[in-house]
């Protein structure tokens, strides 16, 4: 069984090192793990053909684990949700993570600070006056509702936040259960 | 032909007239338009349920506008995002417009600031050491990649960045020449 592996720790200057870690973890649990920048080498270093390589492992995968921890802002790294609502709907299950346990309402809010408002039904929104998810999820309900409910969230100090596989070993743990025993 | 419309602007307090303007915009395209607020009043109220609504109405679409304009952060809405690679995946041709003009490189280099570095092959890397993708793309590369080339962009004002519609109709524009014309 092959597991995609999504998320940004791949820009991190040790991303093939964590990706070692991951593939270890993933082979430990039974699974063969797909990482993007597993074959770095000879991986192409131009932007479509990163693309269509990332396309042909979640084509080649049985199933995914997404990092889903936030990037560069309050909610998950685009092309980690991009890839998600991919292998989603070629009907592989999809387990996901965060490094950050609070919820993503929780988040924006903390983000949003002074800026924050309250509407008349009770609703937050944010300094843009863009209204707040009040779903108690860890993400946007199109990441949460696609992915194995519910998201494994795990609080990692924020030095170890892209690295932190504790979340990760869960995930794996379910994916496990689900599919090998 | 169906054309659904992705973005983050169903989180705006006038998230339905924005809706209406932008699938009026599609009628006069030819096109009809899908759009998550579109049946507000009966729309469900909980996560799953809306969940389920828009992956009904991507199933039924025959292309996609997605907005990908800057969210909560330096790049697009996660949820959009997963949308995205939805759409894709079941063989949508999806077009997609950002109302900010900077590509991702120049907008999280300018959000890093002084805490921007650089490595020794030209490279850029964020506060947390995390690599900015080169490329010269409007965003992630598994965004740009995915959806038509290049992404439209247009430097909306501020305060109507989630409501501008010129790069929505020149998407529009190009849909209707590669779909209907």
């Amino acid at each position: 069984m092959k597991l995609y592996l999504a998320g940004p720790e791949v820009f991190l200057p040790d991303a093939v090192a964590v990706g070692r870690q991951k593939l270890a973890l993933c082979r430990a649990f039974g699974f063969t793990g797909l990482y993007a920048l597993e074959t770095e080498e000879v991986a192409p270093r131009d932007a479509p053909g990163i693309y269509q390589t990332c396309l042909a492992m979640m084509r080649q995968a049985d199933a995914a684990i997404a990092n889903l921890t936030p990037f560069r802002g309050s909610g998950a790294d685009p092309g980690t949700a991009m890839e998600v609502g991919f292998l989603v709907a070629r009907g592989k299950p999809v387990w996901a993570y965060s490094n950050v346990a609070a919820t993503l309402e929780d988040r924006v809010r903390a983000d949003a600070g002074a800026r924050l408002t309250r509407e008349r039904d009770g609703g937050w929104r944010d300094q843009d006056g863009l209204a707040i998810e009040p779903f108690g999820l860890a993400e946007n309900l199109m990441l949460a509702c696609a992915t194995k409910l519910p998201i494994v969230v795990h609080d990692a100090p924020a030095a170890a936040r892209y690295r932190d596989l504790t979340a990760f070993r869960t995930c794996l743990e379910h994916a496990r259960a689900a599919l090998l025993d």
